[in-house]
């Protein structure tokens, strides 16, 4: 898809994260997509947590890795994939909802550096920063 | 458990795996567990890809961080959080079982820096590595 | 100084800064300081440079690594260390000068992450990013 | 140079690293080279320090840095620049020598992914690891 011309929509990248079953496992939805940025939602459920009771690092990394890429598609289209990724932990996440806001730090035609934040959401109106990330994304032929 | 003067022991660590419901979600094993390393493994299958059928990179980085921060108990103890984690994805995982060692580089009474090598082994006998992290892990209460 | 009340000022970190043999060696310029952020400025010379006529990246990462640093002083104060750093190298930068900007993304009362972006200004006026950080700082005693 | 066939030697090795103003700033001489790694060593002076008497993160981020685009030359040539780096700090180092050896976790054709430790040799004979790194390398032309 990096050679499509017409714009990305959000239809578009929605069928992309529909067409991830890990995705759909975790129960992901893609609530905004545009050059400015992207995000990503998820509730919070048991089935989410480590032994603590935090919402485990696994989730908040895959949150980050995912945004990324979706983050790069508006500029490179959606056949990408995460080159690398750093995840700095702020503060457990136990309940309410997750969002993740990526958007592109610099994008080449192959390689892409993007950023993310991920917030917590409780349900009593809380918010407060759990994950900071960093990372590239490439396109997937120039990774073979 | 910092306190706790007692060796870790496999059975230990198993019941702390055990407790994390995100990692029965996925079906994560630990195989070996000691001062010179942990193993965790897990069986690929569809729910754990992404659009372009590979393993997710969200389940690389997941294995990652719970990796190390298993690698970390035998220093620390098990009350620990993963204070950050860089992941270099280098080859898609697609069939098979991905297979997690990590280890410490080094490991003070409060924070431990660690490594991990993710591979794929195919059914035919393939192995690749798919990718390669480094994180540091910090004993709970001294992050709060 | 951690238990210091008293605001930094600008004078404290300059002193800081005039402290660091280093920074002295490749002739950091701190341009701004507050807790929206810090400037490190550098003007790029021969000595600085790679065999192909680059910056080295070592350099930028020495911005990045420093950059965080000061930029965490408003909320922890001056004794600290950088606990970590990722770097994406993002454009080489050839002439001109390096300004490397670096704010708090979170900051507690032991430990900080931040981001810092480093840009390279030709003589020509044009300007472009040559790095993108992310990093953690910790207060010096509870890192021993 | 990626397009030499003959394998790459030390000689080469050397200047190239003779051709980087920067190194010679710093004082780095390569001790070891070979598609096992390499090693890059470093005399701790006055110079080198930041404002606690400690050699600068600086220091350690570019042994880092370059350190791993020596290790990947045997691999892929020496028109190399470096992706992106990652570097935990884990104890500082005052005085002596700095080593840094890096190694290939994996090399293809257009971009590898190694990792560096980097030691302080005091001269009483101690020796102690200072810094852990992970970070990736392209050939230029891939990235322009």
């Amino acid at each position: 898809m990096g050679m499509t011309s017409a714009p990305l929509t959000l239809d578009v990248a929605l069928s992309a994260l529909g067409a991830q079953p890990f995705s759909a496992l975790l129960g992901t939805r893609l609530t905004s997509f545009g050059p400015d940025g992207v995000t990503l939602e998820l509730d919070i459920g048991d089935r989410l947590r480590q032994q603590h009771g935090y919402v485990h690092g696994g989730v908040l990394a895959y949150l980050v890795d995912n945004a990324i890429t979706f983050a790069a598609a508006p500029a490179m289209g959606l056949d990408l994939v995460t080159a690398g990724v750093t995840v700095d932990y702020l503060r457990p996440a136990q309940e309410g909802r997750l969002r993740a806001w990526a958007s592109v730090v610099q994008a080449g035609r192959r390689r892409a550096v993007l950023r993310c934040d991920v917030e917590a959401l409780a349900e009593d109106g809380t918010v407060f920063l759990c994950a900071a990330g960093q990372g590239g994304v490439s396109v997937r032929a120039a990774r073979a």
